[in-house]
């Protein structure tokens, strides 16, 4: 059931090895299928170098296990509102890649301070306010899920147009049309966050791209304008 | 004799060079059969890439040396004292790993910043006092073991409920009920140290997790509430 | 056509990987044939691991694409620009290396803090100004060459005298007499811009290196009066 | 002639690779035959992929080649007016080492902070004051090794009781009684430079080691009342 989708989550799962984003079994990756409506996801706890495609636990999107004797990740209730709430959504990664979670310990939005940030995220990346005592209490992992998408909201934003998000004193989830784009962009935010803390470092009050820089790189790599990449646009 | 204990001893060394946590030979590993009443430790000085299961040092908790044709480290005192005071403890690991040294020198408690944090340590992780200067001529090995256990009863804890330590102007001790368990949280106390020195160089005011993420993410994965990892647990 | 050149340029765009440069697609190098008029590039957003001599594009000075199926980089316009500015450049690399693009980002020259930078970079490393509205919208990558050669023109430098330049939230560009050296340069300034990061961290106000420290270090490396390396002159 | 000594040498070269301290050809070692008052070094500018026994130089203490076809390292007049100074010095290593060149260019001796620094440096490493103007454009690499043994002179030090020593705005030299002991010295400050960056990070008013624990923990890896490492001793 759902082979081809299986693989490509583990894959994406052995990828954040490979990118150096976990230590031991923190951080999951997830994939969907739309058309069945099933999402495949890292059991809690199996360390990666020990995951197989059979430990991976398919789930209906009301939570409901489908397919697999393991628990799934303890973040499930978490990747499920967000693949309820935005039907585009193909992937999710979640780490606690240092510079990343660095970011969201300090409760600070990365501000986009160069190209290498505007070559991906087309502002700020969010991060969340914090939770409330009674929604840490209380479905803590959906709550999470609500609260990444009520600080999309706010700000006028969702997963295509800003495909990572800090959650406060917590850690970064990242999004894409696939596991393995989602990964990729895990990868992408912790080098961008590292060089804004290095950044920030060197000069506190640097100044931020402007507008038309980021504009202009964004857009060079993202919708109708693109011409980052191949294959090569006819003139 | 002791001979499964001393080979996860032997390994539980080695994990230190595989998680990056040591410099040359600056750290040591041991584990305890209580039944016996025997410690096993790495020898004083000696290259982790030339040791072996023969040059570990089984001794009794008194600290005669029982087996083994080598000095054992120089922190075997510290080690005894640990094992004495807290019965349930299983295993200890004493490192110089650069973060959380960092912190030692700067005479610090890392304070919890995020969940990273609170899914293994319930609170700040702290930093003893300084030793007295007679406490420092007299038995220093010992009496690092005896601030430690001070630090920990000032702040009712104990090894099981805060898995690490730092001396002042020295280094980290991690704990376990095993000697694997004990590196495996050298290495957790690293990253932590990491996050949380990066997170003070974004925001020196940055708020510390609140109560109830800090319980929420500790007791997911501690204690009888726990559902963090596997087996399933039938609902 | 250019097979030696163009086995060059893969060599040293390969070399990004090698020397840590690099995050997936993140960096190009590119070399120049002068007697033929012709430049070898790397295409645009292909994978290093995948990059192959018949991926790599040439172009004559004007931007006519002469060989090659896929695009060339995005930043060929600012290549092209250079190597008709400066007759006696040879290659060029950039990259989004997490140090220099850091200072890039905190929009700073690189002060010569040390015989490090003196070794191989006469004075500050250059951080050119932003770029005005119009420049972005119209021939970005045009006219982040002519911004490089004004910054260049306004300190009486040239690429010769200066191997490295960053553009203000962005990152960096090397030059060399071929493109092997352009991308060693890059690795130098990678370790130059990590090390005057640090020394600022420790100082805020230390001082630059003496005049006399500097023209020691880089002349006993550049120049007739040179005399590191080999072969050995005759006294 | 001098094949141990030469053996020695080139595996201490290789070390700085192995131990990841030197950038392209950023460093040198060399050792000293006491008997025959002739001592052996990098050639200038070589590789150390490429380095081989017979491209090492031997020269007498006086400075002239007795082997050899390549020039030696340009470092060779520092060396050898610190083996003519130093008569129980073994080898000598330098290198531009990215934290310890850091606390170089910061001009700042790296003070004691912890047991780490203790276990090797009895007090806080020194840094050299400036060179004069003369000094720099006459014989600049003799007068290196004279304003290192100034700074020894005036504090009371030399290379057996401090084994390392910061050059102003240039970078460390780390001494022992053999090639290995002085690359060994150059990984263990590299480190300790680490630390002390990172923990003046978290604490710019941290208070250094006691005399007590300086002391204590010098003396249990020094001299004749050291009691670290092998063999046992008989009590």
């Amino acid at each position: 059931m759902l082979e081809e989708l299986k693989q490509k989550v583990l894959s994406a799962n052995l990828k954040l090895v490979e990118y150096n984003l976990v230590t031991f079994t923190w951080g999951n990756v997830s994939g969907i299928d739309r058309d069945k409506g099933l999402m495949v996801i890292k059991p809690s706890g199996v360390k990666y170098e020990e995951l197989t495609i059979d430990d991976l636990v398919v789930l209906d999107l009301k939570g409901n296990i489908i397919e697999g004797k393991l628990n799934p990740s303890t973040d499930t209730p978490t990747h499920l509102y967000l693949y309820n709430k935005y039907p585009d959504l193909g992937g999710i990664t979640h780490t606690h890649s240092v510079y990343a979670t660095s970011w969201a310990q300090a409760g600070l939005d990365i501000p986009p301070l160069g190209t290498t940030h505007a070559d991906n995220f087309y502002g700020p990346i969010p991060c969340t306010p914090h939770l409330e005592m009674n929604e840490i209490k209380t479905n803590y992992e959906y709550e999470t899920g609500v609260i990444i998408a009520k600080t999309f909201g706010t700000r006028n934003l969702d997963p295509q147009k800003m495909p990572a998000i800090l959650c406060n004193n917590h850690g970064p989830f990242t999004f894409g049309n696939s596991p393995l784009a989602s990964v990729e962009m895990a990868k992408v935010l912790e080098i961008v966050a590292q060089m804004a803390y290095q950044a920030y470092g060197l000069n506190q009050n640097t100044n931020k791209i402007s507008q038309e820089l980021l504009d202009k790189h964004y857009y060079r790599k993202h919708g109708e304008t693109a011409y980052y990449g191949q294959p090569r646009k006819e003139s």
